[in-house]
Order: structure tokens, then sequence, then C-alpha cells
């Protein structure tokens, strides 16, 4: 049985299609540039075979009819009756959606009514569903939301301490973001610690690009800190995550800068990039190897907010099972882990160098036999997952070969 | 050997005449609504005679004649001369002074460059030491600040993950306030623990109509809830503390605030006021008595954004020696200390139900005799420490009757 899903952004359209007997990929790829002089497809089949083609594409109605040539051409997909369903990736499920959603008109219309709240992302989702549909009306179609994890958020843990009506009105409130990939790896630790997920806790840090940290209670989101948007939290390649809000203020009034300038800077000119001019730690770390007090200090900041998170959540929980590492970051970043968890006795946190240095994927733990909290570095993956949970929304039988 | 203990507000002047034999407070009012029609100034002297008078008032002169006028009639201090120094208090030190300066040409330069970090704030304490030197210049006076205390913060803690230019340039970082007040409970708290402020780990919660937390490790602030502004931090009154930063963009761009607006809404309409209504903790507690949900939640809120605090400090410590409640609601609040220390016996934190009822001021610990922290409920006293501070700045002696 196959599921293709779907990552539609505002000029890409991310694919993987998947074999759910043995939850193998068939193919994955990527159409790059839509609309621009130099798009390009990037594609890998189940034998590693990759190919990159330069390619006129001018809009995802072009982007998705490549796609499907392609899952024909390739063999992967030769009638398209074999496809069980398609799950796309939708960022913003607002209030609405809890759980994975089987796409109507009303669900379109629901993903249409949070756009203010995701204004980037939820309108290029929205166009990949209604291309697929419009290629595709046969298949059954499944939006799964990054923000769905996080709507079993207590409410004195999802508002802010803004005016009533902000919330009421307008939705001003906590969503949460990286659901996906949180729920992913929180499943992965609770059979790695070989207990029920609805009787784990757990803090999983999704540590990539973009990073957010989640404090799991029984196998339930209870708090995360990304929140209206995905700028708020942890400190990130090119985000700022938290800072005082009163800065907005100083920025306009005395640098002149308009509100506009600030989201700009706030979003991509700020975290890692801000303190020492690159985003990506592999970078970060080769200059603060070579003595850069910048990229120190930047490695610094960002280890010091995860673990001022870290016991935030502590104090939210009471008791954590496991401390879960993912994202590229968090997979592949041992210094970060060891820095992380260093002088973290008091919460029964202890690292195992060894260990730390080469996990093994998919999952591993990383901590000495000894110690009170699991510390787990998982491989995650939203594209297994939003295919998992595509066949539960389409009551598919999940049975593995 | 007496100390005048100054405080002037755009609209008001504070004061406090000590008599630092025995720490007495000689006489203690207010000047209000200078420059308004109903300007009316209330003190109190040692034998707790109250008064309060209608005046004229028109600006900080007047007040400041008024003040030494009063001292001379209540023969507080009938001899200028008694008067061995004035302590100012001045909001914002910017990075310049971490200690209290005895007040020059050149302090007031420096007083005045901060003017853009607080503009309320600064250059009404300004006014207040022009006025005092214009008519007591032949007594020393000292400039203690709000920020001083927290110019021990690490560059990890106090950098924002923003542009460095901001930093470089611009000042933009983390200074703190409420240090007159956590430092002052830190040396209360460590007399009363029997051990050297210099050894001793705390996490100081000053929960007033403003709230701050501070980490105290060896004495030294390393880390604290108020940013670049008293706007972060912890959720308070009327102002909101930690929010997505992001939220911004959402009112300006959706709703259509300007920044003025936004700024008026997140300082004077947000915090407990914006979830309930209403600022005041022991109202919110009535309407929570009587089943208002919104009081309800509000306390919620209030108590769960202070618990994560306690766990992010926690982190950054690694040990605490105890956990101080300090400030109108923190010496009062019953309830919320309880709500703040339940669920935390992972960290050492019990509360003595019957003594937190009725703690024993100036200090006493609410927690039962076995807890591995202590938690302590001390009155701050912020005058009293300015006076302090400025003797130890002109290096008087500090010797108690």
């Amino acid at each position: 049985m196959k599921i293709l899903v779907l990552n539609a952004g505002s000029s890409s359209v991310k694919y993987s299609l998947f074999e759910m007997s043995d939850r193998s990929v068939l193919i994955a790829g990527i159409i790059e540039r839509i609309g621009e002089d130099a798009a390009s497809h990037s594609y890998a089949l189940a034998n590693n075979d990759r190919t990159r083609d330069e390619i006129n594409c001018r809009n995802h109605q072009q982007a998705l009819q490549l796609l499907f040539e392609t899952l024909a051409a390739c063999r992967v997909l030769t009638d398209r009756r074999e496809l069980a369903g398609i799950g796309h990736r939708v960022v913003h499920g607002g209030e609405h959606f809890r759980e994975p959603a089987l796409i109507d008109a009303q669900v379109m219309q629901r993903i249409a009514e949070v756009i203010p709240l995701a204004p980037l992302h939820n309108p290029a989702n929205l166009l990949g569903i209604e291309e697929a549909i419009r290629q595709m009306g046969e298949t059954p179609q499944v939006a799964v939301f990054d923000t769905a994890f996080h709507q079993t958020l207590p409410g004195y843990a999802y508002r802010y301490p803004l005016p009533e009506h902000l919330y009421t009105d307008h939705g001003v409130r906590r969503y949460g973001f990286h659901g996906t990939s949180h729920r992913y790896v929180a499943e992965q630790a609770a059979q790695y610690l070989s207990k029920p997920l609805s009787e784990t806790n757990l803090i999983t840090l999704h540590l990539g690009n973009g990073a957010s940290v989640t404090a799991i209670q029984n196998g339930r989101s209870i708090d995360t800190s990304m929140g209206m948007t995905p700028l708020e939290g942890l400190m990130m390649g090119s985000r700022c995550g938290d800072i005082d809000p009163a800065i907005h203020f100083y920025l306009n009034r005395t640098l002149n800068l308009s509100n506009e300038a600030i989201e700009t800077l706030l979003n991509k000119e700020s975290g890692c990039k801000g303190i020492c001019g690159e985003n990506d730690m592999r970078a970060i770390h080769r200059m603060a190897e070579s003595g850069d007090e910048d990229s120190r200090l930047a490695l610094a900041m960002y280890a010091y907010r995860i673990k001022k998170y870290i016991g935030a959540y502590f104090a939210v929980l009471g008791r954590v099972d496991a401390l879960v590492f993912t994202g590229g970051v968090g997979e592949n970043d041992a210094w970060l882990r060891e820095q992380v968890c260093l002088d973290m006795t008091l919460f029964g946190i202890a690292i195992d160098q060894e260990k730390n240095r080469k996990p093994v994927r998919p999952c591993d733990s990383i901590n000495p036999a000894n110690s009170g909290v699991a510390i787990l570095v998982i491989a995650t993956n939203e594209e297994l997952e939003i295919a998992i949970q595509a066949m539960q929304c389409l009551e598919l039988p999940q049975t593995l070969n």
C-alpha cells in the first residue's frame, strides 16, 4: 500500500512516496524555484540513484504534473489506483484541527481561515492541496498539521498575558509547531523505553534550522517553546526566539526601523547569524574551533537557552523519563548535546561521552546506565509520520510485513 | 548619622529619612501629582503619626523645597549638616554603573546618556538629582541603580540573539531591574541561612506590580527575567512579560494597531489585567473565590510562569540554597506561594502549609525542616538598601548600635 506525502511551499514542492508495508521510501524528491528561471527537480530512488534536472516549471500545477509523470516514469507508481492516499503537510491548523483531517471543501475553507496566522505557509500548503485534488481527485487526501499535536496544551500554557479579546476574537495564543516531529520521536522514544506512550513523560528537542522544545506528559504535549508563530522560543539559525517584547519599540523609535524591517531582522538576521554571521551549526563550530569569539558566544547562548527550557519543562512535568534530541543539529551535534547536559546532575541528567560521540541511528541512548533520565538521540522522520497519520485518518490497516 | 533616600518620578517624589545607627525611619513620605491641580503630600513619622496635605506644587523644585521644609518642621532634620548623604534611586545605569556612584557632572552625563533605554524613568530621576544638588549642594549625593546588581551577568545570559551591532552600537542587551530589592533580600537570606553571601545560591522572586526573578550564584546575579526593559519576563499586574515577538506584527498587520498603541497595550492592558480585567492580586483572589473563571486563569498563568522560571534557574544554578519570595505579592500571597511550590519535590522544594499561612516579618522560612531547599519570605526594603549602599559609597562606617 502506497502513500504519497506532499509538502508544498511557496516556490517548492517536496514529496516522498512510501510503501507502507515496510515503510520504505520508493522515491523522494523536491521541485525547487517554481516560477523562477532556474527551476530544478531533484529526486532519489530506493536504490539511491539520484537525478537532478533543470526544468521549466511556471507554477504548482506544472510541478505536480511533473511529479506524477516522474512517479510513472520511474515505475514506482505505474497505476494511480495503487496510491491509497496523499498526506499533505499543513503548517497551521489553528484551534480547529487536533488531528489529521480528510480533506474536503470545509477543511480547505478552515485552512484558508487561519492564513492570517501563517501568511507565508498556509497559502502555499493550500495551493498544493488544490492542485493535487485537481490532478488526483480520485485519491483520498489528508491534511496533517504541524500544530495539531500541541492542541492538548492547557489554557494556562497556551494563553498569553494579553487582553482577552485578542484570544477570543483574533486567535492570539500559543499554537506550537514541529508537532509532527515531536510526536514521531515521542512514539519512538516510548518504544525504545518499552513503555506505553500514554505513561511516558518526555522533553523533546527538535533542533534544526528552526528549533523547538516540547514538554510531553503521558504522551500529550502540555507545553512547547514556539508560540503563535515559529519565531518564539529557542535561539535558532537566523530567528531570534525569546526577546524582550519592548525591543521592537526601541528599534522603531531609536533606530527608525519600520515593522517590516524589524520582522525581517528578527526572522532572517538574528539567532546564530546575528551573533556570529553564520547560521549553519557546522560552520559555526569550525569558526569557533579556529578561535572566533562571536561563534563561541553563539554556541554558548544556543546551549544556555536550551538548558533553561529543559529546567522549565522539568518544573512543568515533575518527572521526566527521557530527554530526546532530534533534528539536524540535535541528531548530529555531539558537542551541543554534551554542553546542554553539562552540570545537570540535579535533574538526573548525565551523558556518556563515548556513546554521545557516535549514537546509532535511528534511535540510541547516550546516557550512562545508572542515570535517572534517559537521553536519546532519535532520527526524526516527519514524512513517514505524515504517511502514518494519513493512513490512520483513512482507517487503513497499519500492519507492517 | 542620617541618610535621605529620594525616588523622583515624573510627577512624584518619594522619600525616606533614615537614622542609620539603628536603621530606623524618621520620616517617609510622598509628594504626588506634581504639576497637576490636585497635588498632595502624605508622610508618616516614626511614631506613626500620619499627615496628608493638599498642596500647590508646580514642579520638582517646589517639591524638594517642601520636602526639606517638612524635615525641619517635623524636627527630624533640624540642621542640614546632620545629613551624611542623599541616596537617589536611578532606574537605568546602562553598562557603565556596576556599583553606586558619587554624583558629579560626569555621572549625571552618563545617566542622561542612557535615557533612550529608560525614557520614562531616567529623565525624572535626573530632575530629582539636579534639584537636590541645587538645594543641598553641600551634601554628598549618591546614585543607586536598579540595574547595577545585574551587571555581573555573563555575556551568554545578557546578550540577545540579535544582530551584533544592536548591542555594540545601541546597547540592546539584558540589563535587568529591581536590582536593589534582589540584592537586599539576597543579603537577608544569607544572614538567615548563616552562610556568607559569597557562597550562597538563591532564586529571588520580587513579585509586586512589576515582577522579576533573579538567579544568584555565590551572591552575584547571573540571570534575571527582566531584560532591556521591565516589560520582559514574568506576567505582571498589567505588563505582559514574555510573549511571541511576532505578535507585534500580527497586531500591526491584522488589527492595524500602531506601535504606540501596541506599546500601551503590552504595558498597561496586559498581564493579569488583560486576562481578568484586574491588576490587583487581592481583588483577583476575591473574584476567583466567587467563581470568576478569568481570574482563576490569571492566577494559574501567573503561578505557572513563575514555576517555569524557577525550573530554568535551577538549570542555570545547579544548586540552590533558598527560594526567596518578596515584594507586595511575594510577601503576602500565601496561595500563590503554595501554588508555585506545588509538585516541585524534584527540586527539593516543599512548603509547610501552616508556616506559609503566616510567615513572621521581616524574614521567615516556610519550608518543612527536612526539605532540601529553604523557602524564605523576606520583606524587601529598597529604601534602606539605597541608604546602606549610599553609606558604603561614601565610605561611612556602618556599625549598628
